[in-house]
C-alpha cells in the first residue's frame, strides 16, 4: 500500500473539530422548529470547520468510519442527493444509494415495509426525500436509526435552511438582526417554510414576498411581514432570498404565465436597487433564469450567494451528520 | 486525518472470523445444490460473528480491501443489491453498482461480450441477477473472478437459501429435525428451489404447499410432500415459508385472483393455529399483504422472522464474500 | 479493525509509482492535440504500473485519498463510466455518480449553472460525457477541478485513444514506425478522431478505411492515406482498428444496410489475410457481431485485443487521474 501522507495540518482540523462537535440533542433532524438556537449555532460553528477542510487538497476524515448511510430519495434530485453523498464519503461512511423509483415500492410494497427493510440492514444515517409531508417523521417512527429529512412534500427542508443561515451568517456575520424577504412561491416552498422557522428562531426579521395565489392565506398568522408587491417587499432587505416556481407541485389551479411572473417578481437590478446597500440574493436552485431571476443578479458575484449556498450545503450536512453520528455514540 | 478509534473488541472480532473463515472449496457461488452440509455449517458460523458485527456502532472489516465487487442487476432489485453492496462495503471492497438496463445490452452486445469485458476490468467478486435461468452458470466459464448467483430467472437464488437457513438456524438453534412448509407460489419460484435443496441437504422435513396449477408437475418426485390444502400442509409445521405470487413471471395461462387466493392459500392467524405451538413464519420479501400473508401474521414478532431474514441477509452475504475471497487468495 | 496485510510487494510498487508519476503538464485533459509525446509517453509508463496491480489480489492504492471524483455523464455509457469509477477507487478516491439523465438538465437548468453547482461541492476530477462536441471544454472553464474528457459528441475521446496505444504499445514494444488502419464509421467516430491525433504525433503511420460516406470530405488533408477499399487500405497493415457504426449519431441520410455493409466493410480472416503477418485487431465495443466484425476475429486470441483494451482502459484512466491529481497538488 502506498502510504498516504499526513498534511501538517491534520491534527489541527482534529482538535478544531473536536473543540466544536457535540452530541445532537435529538436522533433524528426533521424539521427546523427541533432546533434550538444554542444546537443551531454548535452546527454552524462545525460547519465552517468542514467548509475549510473541503478548500483543501485532501478531504476526508474517519469520523463516520464504519457507518452506514443510505441515501432513500423517492424523488429525483442529483444536486441534494450529491451533496449528501459526497459530505457522507468526505467524513468517511460507507454510503448507499437506493433508487427508489425501480424498487419494491413500485411493486405495491408500503413506505412502513420498505423503512422497516431497510432499517434490518442497520444503517445509522438514513437520508430521506419523498413528495408526501411527513414522510420522514413516519420513517423515524419505524427505524433504528437516525433519519435526516432532505424534503418532504411541501412541508421542510430542514438541511436547506442551515446551510442558508450559514451562508448568510457568513456573509455577514451574524444574523439576528437582519431583514430576509423570501420571495416568489411561498405556498409550495418546503425551503420557505424552513427557513421561516429558522430564521425567525435565530432573531432574524423575515418578510414573505409574492402574489397572494402563492402565499399561504394563514401567513399573515405566522408572525411575519406579507407583501404583495416585490419592491416594497424587497425594500431595505439584506438578504433577498428567491425561490423556484414549483410549477411540478401545482395542479393546474394557477399557473402563472412566465413573462408576467417575470415583470412582477422576477428580481432584476432595477428592482434589486430598493434593497439594503449591502444586499445579498440566495435562491436554492436549480434557477429558472429569466422567470424568477435575471442572470445578471443571478452572475453578480458581489451580491449573489447562489454558488456559496452549495458549497454550504456540503459543509453543513457534514455537521448534521457528524452530530447525529455523535449522539448515536453516545447512546451506547 | 482524524484518527478512527479501535473500539476494544475488535481483535476480538478478528479473532472470532479467523477461527470460522474457510476458503470456500468451489470459486462460485451458483446453486443450491453445490453446497456441502460442512460448507454451509461453515457459512452460517461465520455470519453468526457478522450479525453481531454488523450491530455495533462500528461495523467495518479490511478482509476485502483492494478487492473489487461489481453487483450487474439485469432485473431489478433494490433490496438484494443493496444487501450485497453494504455486505461487500462493511468488508472493505470497493464496490460497483453497473445499470445494465442502460448499458450496451441495450445497445445489443451479448451477455458473453458484457462479461467478458466486465471481466477485463479485474473484478473480484461479480455478482449477477438475471431473468434468464442459468445465466449465472454461463457468465462464471467466461471470467476470471468469483461468481455469485443473486437470482436467475426461476431457477435459483442461493444466498436468499442460506439468509433463510441462518434465521431458521437463529431462531430454533438447529435446522435437522424441523418440518419446513413452503406455501404458494412455487412453481415461479427460484427461492423455493433453493430452500428445497439447501432445508433437505440439512436434514430438515419440506412440504411444498399450493395450488396444483402452481406447483411442478413433478414435485412429486422431489422426495418431498406436496399438499394442495394450505391447512393440511402446515399442520404441525415449526416454519411456514410464505412465497411471493411471481405475476411478472406468469403468461396469463393462470392468474389467479388476489380474493380467491388470499381464501385458500392467504396465511392469517386461524390458518396459523394448525402449526407447531413454537411456528415461525417467513417471506422473503416483497410482501404482498391481503393476498399472500395477513398484516397481523406478518407484523407479530413473536411469530414473524421477517425482518430478521432482511438482518441476516447482509450478514450471509458477507460470509459467502469473505469465503469466496479467502479461496481466490488460497489460489494465488 | 482487522488488520489488512500489506503484501511484500507493496514498497516496490510504491516506488515504481514514484518514478514514473510525473504532474501533468495541464489542468485538464480535453482532446488528443493537448498531449506533447513526452507526456504521452509518461502516461504509458506508469499504466503499465497500474496494469501490474490491477492482476493482483489486492488492487488499492491511496493516490487518490481524499480526493472527489464526479462521473457526470450525459449519455449513458455503463462500460466507461465503470471504468473510471473503478480507476478512481483503486486509487482510493471518493468517487461519486451524478445520473445526469433525472438531474436539473431535465427541469431546465443550463450545462454551465450545472457545472458550476457541483464545483462549489469542490470535487478535484470531473469526468463528463455529454452529446455536444465542445461540452467538457467548455465546463472546464467553468470550474476549478480538473476535467477529463470521457467523450463529447462526435469530436475527441482522448482516454480511448490513450488506451489503444498503451494496447499498441505492449503489443508491439513500440508505437512509431507502425502502420494503423482505421476502419469503418469514421465520420461519426470521436475515437477515430483521437487515436488519428495520437498516433500519428507518436510516429505512427495511420491510414483511414471507409467508404466515401463514412469518411470526412476533407479527410485528405489530415495528412493520412484515405482508402475507399478495405482490401486496400489494410494491405500491411500491423493494427487494423475497427469502430462501431454509430448508427444514433447518422440522421438517417446514409444509413447502411448491415449486409451489404459487412460485405464490403466487415472485418473477416480472408480480408484480414492481406495484413502484416503480425497484424493486431482492435475495436472500442460495443460490437456489432456479423457487421463490423465477424466472430471468429474478433475472438481469436491470437490477434484481437480488443479485452486487452478493456484492461488498459483502467490503467490508463488510473494514469490520467494520478498525473492531474499530482499537478494539482504542485498547485497548491
Amino acid at each position: 500500500m502506498v502510504e498516504f501522507e499526513m498534511s501538517p495540518s491534520d491534527s489541527n482540523v482534529n482538535d478544531l473539530i473536536g473543540a466544536r462537535l457535540s452530541a445532537f440533542p435529538k436522533r433524528h433532524f426533521l424539521a427546523a422548529q427541533d432546533l434550538d438556537p444554542p444546537d443551531i449555532m454548535a452546527l454552524l460553528d462545525l460547519a465552517d470547520v468542514f467548509v475549510d477542510l473541503n478548500r483543501q487538497t485532501t478531504k476526508k476524515l474517519d469520523l463516520l468510519k464504519g457507518r452506514t448511510l443510505v441515501n432513500m430519495f423517492f424523488e429525483n434530485s442529483t444536486r441534494t442527493q450529491s451533496s449528501f453523498e459526497i459530505a457522507g464519503k468526505r467524513l468517511g461512511a460507507d454510503t448507499v444509494n437506493m433508487s427508489m423509483k425501480t424498487s419494491s415500492v413500485a411493486k405495491g410494497e408500503t413506505l412502513i415495509d420498505t423503512a422497516v427493510t431497510l432499517n434490518a440492514m442497520k444503517p445509522d444515517l438514513l437520508v430521506v426525500r419523498h413528495s408526501a409531508s411527513g414522510a420522514a417523521a413516519l420513517l423515524s417512527q419505524k427505524v433504528g436509526c437516525s433519519v435526516i429529512n432532505a424534503g418532504d412534500g411541501q412541508h421542510q427542508h430542514p438541511t436547506q435552511a442551515l446551510l442558508d443561515m450559514l451562508s448568510i451568517r457568513r456573509a455577514f456575520g451574524h444574523v439576528d438582526g437582519l431583514t430576509v424577504a423570501i420571495c416568489g412561491d411561498v405556498a409550495h416552498s418546503r425551503v420557505a417554510r424552513s427557513n421561516l422557522i429558522l430564521l425567525s428562531n435565530m432573531g432574524a426579521n423575515v418578510r414573505l414576498v409574492g402574489p397572494p395565489t402563492l402565499i399561504p392565506g394563514d401567513a399573515d398568522q405566522w408572525g411575519v411581514e406579507v407583501y404583495h408587491d416585490m419592491r416594497e417587499g424587497i425594500a431595505g432587505a439584506n438578504v433577498v432570498m428567491m425561490l423556484r416556481l414549483q410549477l411540478e407541485r401545482m395542479d393546474g389551479a394557477f399557473i402563472p404565465s412566465a413573462r408576467e411572473y417575470y415583470r412582477f417578481f422576477g428580481l432584476d437590478r432595477e428592482k434589486l436597487a430598493v434593497a439594503a446597500k449591502n444586499v445579498r440574493v440566495m435562491h436554492p436552485g436549480p434557477m429558472n433564469r429569466g422567470i424568477e431571476i435575471d442572470s445578471e443578479v443571478a452572475d453578480d458575484l458581489s451580491v449573489s450567494l447562489i454558488q456559496d449556498q452549495v458549497e454550504m450545503g456540503v459543509a453543513a450536512r457534514m455537521a448534521v451528520l457528524a452530530s447525529l453520528s455523535a449522539r448515536l455514540e453516545n447512546d451506547r
